[in-house]
């Protein structure tokens, strides 16, 4: 294919199978021609720019939210819907890229088409609404509920869409269950009926309690998410203890045992579904890199067998990342090619994609530069002695100490003269121990990320499961599309139901939140007018509280039917399927940290770099400068004195399939 | 040793294997003197008799609640404090008997020794209590805490300390993880204090919102157990929207992922534990059965070889299992010694115990009797029709729609008078279909326990976990036990500060709970007041709700130091170690379920099963049924021809540890 002169052929050779090595390092999963116009255009869409103005776009096309009616800041529907229209332009263009970018059979079995129909049907809901609105008809934006589908489905939602599949696939087992459970629900719902039903009772506010088979099917489920306890069970209980036995019991099965299942059912699919995934992504890795393999070979002469050699290598690794060090690169080299041969064969070959995700720091040890500028004074006995004492163990000690006792204060009464002023103290303390430290250190390893990770208490970089997904990972994605989602389906149906009144307000209805219906209510009493569907925010918040599910007082008032569905479908969605999905997640992370063994590639570079002698291991590091202190040749430059390039492999918190 | 002529020797010999063999069976763990004397008190002690004495015993003792001060039924102190002592008495008699079956040094090293010191304890706290309330002081019986101590140390309370040993175990990786968790409390109580602590904000009670330290690192304790979401958060969200967020991530990491690590400790633990614990079962198990073989082996002439003849083993057999059908222990015997030696090694012995284990139900096929009264008349070609009808599957499914319906007919309005004599005409079909049953079946296969369990759902006796343990399993036990502990100090905190007035009673302090303090109040408002700790039965009801955690507006009242501490205390042990274990359990139970195998043993007595053809498939049988209704010569025996034996294996939910 690319036979216009020998330097060019190797050249396009390399480019291709850089392509196929960066798709391996970043599991990136498409498919495509390999003619150069095709590489180009498969470069381009992966180019940072087009991706990171994707981002942009669905960003703004979520948050569109806060200034449609109900709106945080309204703005007239004109402009909410023409910048929607730029939003769907831009997405139908990363289409219609993608689609020439892999092959046409391929595009069409692709998942992604959801976003196609999802844009269509946005595209006709608008016209629709605009055209309502503009005869002065009520209308509603139903299509909201599928922006999040936007996220989920382009390209880089490749974990969500993971994510959403695992789930899919954990439903029949989950649905098995639930089914049970709702059988036992309506068992013991029976059962309630017939014991209290004709006892005539009524609740705190004076309704008929446990009358309707209905609302004791609905009381009872509240009951499995604790909600309602212990106001369910009082009236039955004030009739007779016995009752209390009833709630007991159905606590036990259906609040602990079934909910445990329903953990074990999520927990275990994931699991089951989480390593199918995981194969998949290693095979198609292999694939990618033997097909670059393919690409790169040469045929050795000694031994006839296909390898390739380390200057083609050099340039490819250099394609790939572009910013890599030779330190580095040779350290992976060397790792591959352990008998220093010159080439390497297809076995080692497939593993680079995997060694340049392996996060090696390489660090330059370089002397202070006080001791170039002034070094007399700096080697100078009494500056020595500074260097240890600020290299030793207990200085650290001692801050951490004055970290404790500053916190102690500031949880103490700021009135106090006494307190207020010792901020300043504090202030100056650490100001000094910044100086000392950059006398002692070398600036930039002072300042090197690294170094102030090594900050942090180690319980946090070291024992605490660092497997534990930041706030806004892939992982925690899939709450936040079906909060999207519930938000406005809440929007929709219970906007403007509740109205929050500011403190200073004097409306008459500010006392039941402005509505009637809430009038003497205990959610008016405690004051929750706030927690209502009237705005994105609001509804994201409410949505968290029904999470953590403790509203009480707040279910005094779902008397509605569209209430009570809406909260049972949520709480199935959200708590028994997500928050059991994170509840796995966490423990699996837990358990991976008991278990695994540090991957044979991780270990292959830190022996290699151990056999090397560059390895900086911290607490050798310290037990030097410990000895360094008792015996006398102490000096403060023990561990500069020359420049040394050191590697240390970044923490092993490194996922597998993130 | 036995050396009283030859029969009485083989008889004393086969006595002492057979003790081995049944220790080995129940996984007994005492070592005893071989001396016949010993042998004979050994097996007194483990006599059923004295078992269910002591039994009776235990649960006299800590039922004594019941009748104390505070009590359900009261009576006079000397009565109690007359049955303890006689209590304790039989606890000492059940001590002195152990500490002479097994050795001296064994005892004293034994974690039982607890008992000892709870029954001086318990006698020195007798005394005083006696002394002070005979001079009319203030008194408090202490040590009632002590007495689940008894059950928990008894011999036969082995699962219960093996479920302890566990906790202890795993204690300080959650202490480890409890001091992260408070850390991140204290360093999040900071922050509030700091962003909220100077507004002067008020709760809806109109008291200081989160002014104080101390006040707000207990408010957000209690918000991990989510009780008081989202009251503790309105007052900021009012005054800010902002603080919102501060709210969410501090339920994010402390109420989700805390709590999810704290079970990761708990389930890893256990998981861990359980495994330990198991293995040296089975090796105890080993060494007991080495032992019962040694006590029994011959040498055989041919080769040699150290084995147990067919006859010693039958006695055996006999002696440890009187009421093992013979059928059944040929069928044990077979598997053994699949080439029908006649006698087998040290290797095919030690199964014998865990071969007892498993259960084996035999069935006599007998034809039905009225065959043999009215022969002609049973064979006849409309009685024929009818065995074909009853047993086709489509008979059960009828059957299954008239108890559904019938279901909902019960949940329907009573009063409609077609629907209260609807229960006639239900009555009359399940009689119908009993003596249907009773016509075609053989009255003891109709009655056997396996034909009952299996009318229940399917569902319920083979896809449900069968693992899952009973309410009073012993698994279940250190709940109560800790139950119990709480519900004694709870009493002695905090008895007859809330008082409950009956619906008759006029009391003038009814409306808040006869204390003052309540007054106002919402826990007074929502008629709360049977909460209380003012006897065992209420202290346990409301140790439940407590665990269940939402007790929203209970907590407005608990303003008290020792209530909160109280609070804390169970909290943590209860929810955070107690309920992860049972999840834990559940979890572990669920996963076995879908990954373990059955046990080598079990098949092989299944296969000797099949190749003996003596297997009852249930849905074989059925099909051939379906395949006679279809052919012409289906007939109303056709599977009760002739007497055969039948073995089944029962469900494989034996538990391998309990």
């Amino acid at each position: 294919m690319f036979e216009n002169g020998r330097s060019k052929e190797v050249s396009s050779e390399l480019y291709l199978a850089s392509v196929f090595v960066s798709d391996a390092q970043y599991n990136r999963n498409i498919y495509f021609d390999t003619s150069p116009q095709a590489v180009r255009l498969y470069l381009l869409y992966n180019h940072w720019l087009p991706q990171v103005l994707l981002y942009i776009f669905i960003i703004l096309d979520l948050s569109l939210a806060l200034f449609e009616e109900p709106a945080v800041i309204p703005l007239p529907s004109w402009a909410t819907m023409l910048v929607e229209l730029l939003c769907l332009l831009v997405f139908t263009l990363r289409l219609v890229h993608y689609a020439r970018v892999i092959p046409q059979d391929k595009f069409w079995k692709d998942p992604k088409n959801i976003c196609i129909i999802a844009i269509v049907l946005t595209l006709i809901d608008m016209i629709i609404y605009g055209a309502l609105k503009a005869s002065s008809y009520q209308a509603i934006r139903w299509t909201r509920v599928l922006r999040p589908l936007l996220l989920v489905n382009v390209t880089e939602g490749r974990q969500l869409r993971r994510a959403f599949r695992s789930i899919r696939n954990a439903l029949p087992q989950i649905i098995y269950v639930f089914l049970l459970f709702l059988f036992s629900l309506l068992i013991f719902s029976l059962m309630a009926l017939k014991l209290v039903g004709k006892r005539d009772l009524k609740t705190t506010g004076g309704a008929p309690y446990f009358s309707s088979y209905v609302d004791i099917i609905f009381d009872l489920y509240v009951l499995v998410t604790t909600a309602n306890s212990p106001d369910v069970m009082m009236p039955a209980y004030n009739a007779s203890s016995w009752f209390a036995l009833f709630f007991i019991i159905y606590i036990l099965i259906n609040t602990y045992i079934f909910m445990s299942v329903f953990l074990a059912v999520v927990y275990n699919n994931y699991k089951k579904y989480l390593k199918e995934e995981i194969r998949q992504l290693v095979r198609a890795k292999r694939h990618k890199m033997v097909r670059a393999f393919a690409v790169l070979q040469e045929r050795r002469k000694d031994t006839e067998e296909q390898v390739v050699s380390q200057a083609n290598w050099n340039q490819l690794v250099r394609l790939v990342q572009p910013d890599i060090r030779n330190a580095h690169r040779e350290l992976l080299w060397s790792v591959l090619d352990p008998q220093n041969q010159g080439c390497i064969g297809k076995v080692a070959f497939v593993q680079l994609a995997d060694l340049l995700n392996i996060e090696v720091i390489t660090l330059k040890s370089r002397p202070h530069p006080l001791r170039f500028i002034f070094p007399t004074l700096y080697l100078s006995v009494p500056s020595r002695l500074i260097c240890r004492l600020v290299r030793h163990r207990t200085f650290v000690m001692v801050y951490d100490l004055i970290i404790l006792v500053n916190a102690i204060f500031i949880g103490l009464d700021e009135d106090n003269p006494l307190i207020a002023d010792s901020e300043w103290m504090f202030l100056s303390l650490y100001l000094l121990e910044i100086l000392l430290k950059l006398y002692v250190f070398e600036p930039r390893a002072f300042f090197s990320r690294h170094n102030f990770l090594n900050k942090l208490p180690s319980s946090f970089t070291s024992s605490t499961p660092s497997h534990i997904p930041p706030l806004f990972s892939p992982l925690s994605a899939p709450p936040q599309v079906v909060y999207y989602i519930f938000a406005m389906v809440g929007m929709e149906l219970f906007k403007g139901k509740i109205k929050y009144f500011g403190e200073g307000s004097d409306d008459p209805t500010k006392l039941f939140c402005g509505n009637v219906l809430l009038n003497g209510t205990s959610f008016a009493q405690l004051n929750y007018c706030k927690n209502n569907f009237n705005d994105i925010l609001s509804s994201f918040i409410l949505l968290v509280e029904l999470t953590v599910v403790n509203q009480c007082s707040g279910f005094t008032f779902v008397t509605h039917v569209s209430a009570r569905i809406f909260f049972v479908v949520f709480h199935i969605i959200v708590v028994i399927i997500i928050i059991n999905i994170f509840v796995a997640f966490v423990l699996e992370a837990f358990f991976m940290e008991y278990s695994v063994e540090k991957s044979d590639l991780h270990t292959s570079v830190e022996r290699k770099i151990e056999e090397l002698q560059l390895s900086v291991a911290q607490e050798k590091l310290e037990d030097n400068l410990v000895n360094a202190m008792d015996s006398t040749e102490g000096n403060c430059d023990t561990a500069e004195d020359k420049p040394v390039l050191m590697f240390k492999i970044a923490s092993k918190s490194k996922n597998v399939f993130i």
